[in-house]
């Protein structure tokens, strides 16, 4: 059990600027982010493409974005966690939260800010019925350990650099480590992986290493609570028998509101509803801030965002420090945040 | 009379970007500012000292962020007019607004976005009873044209770098240009001005090229309607008569509220008094953004003035454009903006 004046949910540019105004106003945080690193939608949807429209800089990256903010926060030292999704969230008692999360951490928290922007990005599942039985098993979306496919019949389902890239990867494996087989499925014979990444594709099935299959997945075989086949139709609308040993479903990360809607917490739209005065929910000590809230006149822009990390900071520090009047101090000329910002 | 969609009044950050959101939003817009360049109270009480919180920029001075917030509105070539106060603003049966600047500009504008800060920096007077009367004849808060003092007794007050070095160059510029006599006057032998000015100010004294005086001054002694010496009070607490053609007050800038008090704006605590919607005032049409506002929460960081200027401009094109939905687009991913932007 961590105890913490705040936890911060989501680790896009919103949650990171949170995790700053809160350290100005020496409130510790932790963040917790399902994605295996800093960045949110910035890094999964955008990481290369510029964005002209953050006050004060002219153009950069959603990669460049999240590191600068990144480097911001870093005299804070704010705990990150990454690859947990939040998946509980209860008031105590006491008016404190306990936040359960799906890989175990549990925090007993005095404030709450939920700045997961579109939802918790998760894999993209592979729509066919009996599949979800085997998911952790024989069904994965990642690539497990090297040599732990060793022998076995794998189909790898995707079109991008990862799911490409990844299938080439255990093909072209040492020996010893190598599959039996494995079978690239893309419902057409056409990729949105990137030019060489296909070029490898095509090198590694013209030498007869893997196989490409053009066909969607339609069923599945088992035998003895085992997955033993996929059923898939191919582009001639045919259906045929595909024998897997392992499923490695590449589909990419899409964003998902998950736990969140069961919180008990007022929403419109599948947004959270908050006030503008601290971006506070309906349940008191409880924020959201950027894409995921919503209030009269809201944009969903990561300028908006920082406005409402900043006022819901404040919001939080008038409730945790009752009776004690949250001042305005500014960077420039603040002694006090010059020295917890080490500069 | 220049017709225009918005007039933005204050070119300091917030302003700055209320222009690129419009710009954004094909909304055209003339920016005015009583400061003879853009910057506002950045410029004006930090341009070198670092800020920290401005999101995604880990430091920068209040001279960078200008340039920065320069440099991104410059696409929409937006026209700015320096040394202009806005006097008059009034609406027309229209619904539009008369705006006139003290110097003489008037727009006939569809919007009004007030960015003005703690007000309009003006010059500091010098407060003698009865000198007021010889303002912008024998009392200047900026050196005149070289020459234009020729001959006459001049008194600068100041004790800043600009009120030395206008001092020292007056005593030491070419004979013919020269004033009879150059006296700096302030209430203490110890200045603000840095210290290689004021080691060229004690040169200049020790030459005999000008006088410094430690007093403060208490009254004006006039004849037949014009100003004839300065009654001054010494150290010493003896009063005495400094005969003056020319009085230069260089006492620094002041921001003033002024004319914007007697607008007919909704007002509390000399604030404007803005929704947390479109950050429009009590009269449709007119928002005001920035250090100028107040609504519940409000905390005056550039940050929330960013957010405010964004919403602002989304508000102006709803009412701009009535019946046609304004669209949220985004700058990584729309065409039309990136034309728009030039990129």
């Amino acid at each position: 059990m961590i105890e913490t004046d705040a936890v911060i949910i989501g680790a896009g540019p919103v949650g990171l600027y949170q995790a700053f105004q809160l350290g100005l106003l020496e409130i510790g945080a932790h963040i917790v982010d399902a994605l295996p690193a800093p960045g949110g939608q910035c890094i999964e949807l955008y990481p290369d493409k510029p964005i002209y429209d953050i006050p004060g800089i002219v153009q950069c990256s959603g990669r460049e974005l999240a590191e600068r903010l990144q480097a911001q926060v870093r005299p804070f030292n704010t705990a990150m966690h990454f690859g947990h999704l939040v998946a509980e969230l209860a008031t105590q008692p006491d008016g404190r939260f306990a936040l359960t999360t799906s890989a175990g951490l549990v925090f007993n928290a005095r404030s709450v800010f939920i700045a997961a922007g579109v939802g918790a990005f998760q894999p993209r599942a592979l729509k066919v019925i009996g599949l979800d039985a085997f998911e952790g098993t024989q069904v994965l979306h990642q690539a497990p350990a090297a040599g732990t496919l060793s022998g076995q019949q794998v189909l790898v389902f995707g079109d991008d650099d990862v799911a490409l890239s990844e299938a080439v990867a255990l093909a072209t494996s040492p020996r010893p480590q190598r599959p039996a087989s494995v079978t690239l499925v893309h419902r057409r014979d056409a990729f949105s992986a990137a030019p060489d990444v296909v070029a490898r594709l095509r090198a590694a099935c013209d030498a007869q290493q893997m196989r490409f299959v053009a066909a969607q997945a339609v069923g599945v075989e088992t035998n003895a609570g085992r997955l033993t086949s996929m059923l898939l139709i191919g582009v001639d609308g045919a259906t045929f028998v595909q024998p897997a040993d392992m499923v490695l479903a590449l589909l990419g990360l899409s964003p998902k509101l998950g736990p969140i809607a069961h919180w008990g917490l007022a929403m419109a739209k599948r947004q959270l509803q908050v006030d503008t005065e601290q971006f506070q929910t309906n349940v008191p000590g409880i924020h959201a801030v950027g894409d995921i809230n919503t209030y009269p006149g809201k944009r969903k822009l990561i300028t908006c965002g920082f406005h409402e990390a900043t006022l819901a900071a404040y919001g939080a520090a008038q409730r945790l420090r009752p009776g004690e009047p949250v001042l305005l101090q500014y960077t420039t000329t603040s002694p006090r945040l010059h020295k917890l910002l080490g500069v």
